[in-house]
């Protein structure tokens, strides 16, 4: 962990990576905690969604988004796809010679910090459910944990739809939510980055005691720590943010906006070497 | 339309291509229809779903998706993805010497057919709406037709997990549909393949002299007509379906067998020459 790079590293951009754009939602955490950091982000619209696709197809199309980051120079790769954390994150590590985070590991740690009885729920995609990585995190740190975990696989078109308030939105979370209740958790672990788009109408469904970690909001703290204890963090300026799509429709750009909280001021088509014939 | 070829190629098989697997309707129809013809089918559940892509990569995935059927030695190409046929037709017709049927053609024929009154609807994912492609084929064969055209992008992950009489889906259902009662519409073409599953829950909350249109069995039967013309029939013995899909999980073969109305008997890992590095 503790590899010092060359000074003028810190100068280098943070690349950040997702099968689309909900990893937005982790940049926008970024943005507010390390304003200074310029940020290359790719986001794989031309491949998405990751999460209903196969483990094998998965860590191949991370490994090509990783790839196009490590190529731009960035100091750090931060795996924002929930799905692609699950099932890549090892050999993403293994392959390039800088620090990599995903999205799995802080929000599990979160989770931890936050739950009293042990109980706690998990939400993501068919690829994250299935992969057990959210329960590998959790009973690593503590054996005793019990976890129950629910795939919520309707919540991203929802989310990108922009229904959020709607009664079939509230009945579909209704449904989902459901096995948690006989189950008494105190803890809700959200394992996609679509999902902090539902947190307020999820809190309506839910016990008042039931807290909702968010992991994109611990990823970015996360960041902020390896940074700072690499000695990589970047010390003054206003940073950038360059997105880079493989695919780009006017519908991207608008629900960009939603995930980011800001318009972004620069999208860039990206071509995957792959793409290259 | 007349183009001759040579005898043996009626033993040939018929090539079907769709994003992902929702093309099956169509195979549904044909395999009634045309109970001897040997069937090759790809589906591109690497990439899919194409309804949200943008044309530029649709055409380029659609033409990938024709050239691995064309080598395989198909009689006919069947575009079995409305938005496939809504913005890649042409470049397939113009690129392969044998046959091509898009799926949009023959529903708007079948759609001028049934009105009455000359105000027909359409629903379809973004792709296909954004496309204007029905408005197009419609408007050719009958200047006067007035067309309400509506997209619907939450039918296509409601259908693949099976929420088809969930009370989420007859509210979304109401929602979408409701554009089209001012408008007085009195015939319903669907515009995707997933959507002649929720045909029952639409007829129960369209007026009842609304026809919805099924455009896979439309297409099934253009085949059946286009291969009758050209000599092209094979005459004897029991059809074999093969089914190659770009990526393969354990979701695709249920919802496969959903779409089908029979069991796969063989799915094969499909490599499309763009993944041969």
């Amino acid at each position: 962990m503790k590899k010092r790079l060359p000074e003028k590293d810190r100068e280098s951009p943070i690349g950040v990576f997702d099968s689309g754009i909900g990893g937005l939602t982790v940049v926008r955490e970024m943005r507010r905690l390390l304003p200074e950091e310029d940020i290359l982000y790719f986001g794989d619209t031309a491949r998405l969604p990751y999460g209903s696709k196969s483990p094998e197809l998965i860590k191949r199309y991370a490994l090509e988004d990783a790839s196009f980051l490590y190529e731009r120079g960035v100091k750090i790769i931060v795996v924002a796809c929930h799905s692609a954390s699950s099932w890549a994150l090892a050999e993403i590590k293994s392959s390039f010679p800088v620090p990599v985070v995903g999205v799995v590991e802080p929000g599990a740690k979160a989770a931890l910090r936050a739950t009293k009885k042990g109980k706690i729920g998990v939400i993501g995609t068919r690829a994250t459910i299935s992969s057990g990585s959210y329960e590998r995190a959790l009973k690593e740190k503590n054996k005793r944990v019990e976890i129950v975990a629910q795939p919520t696989p309707l919540f991203v078109p929802l989310v990108e739809e922009g229904f959020l308030n709607h009664q079939a939105t509230r009945l579909i979370c209704q449904e989902y939510l459901k096995v948690f209740f006989p189950e008494g958790i105190d803890t809700l672990l959200l394992g996609c980055t679509h999902y902090p788009l539902l947190k307020p109408l999820m809190e309506k469904l839910l016990p008042k005691k039931v807290k909702i970690i968010d992991a994109s909001f611990e990823t970015a703290s996360e960041v902020e720590r390896i940074l700072r204890e690499n000695n990589l963090r970047k010390k003054r300026g206003k940073g950038f943010l360059k997105i880079y799509l493989s695919d780009i429709t006017p519908e991207f750009e608008k629900v960009a906006e939603r995930f980011l909280g800001e318009r972004p001021s620069a999208i860039f088509r990206a071509t995957l070497r792959e793409y290259q014939r």
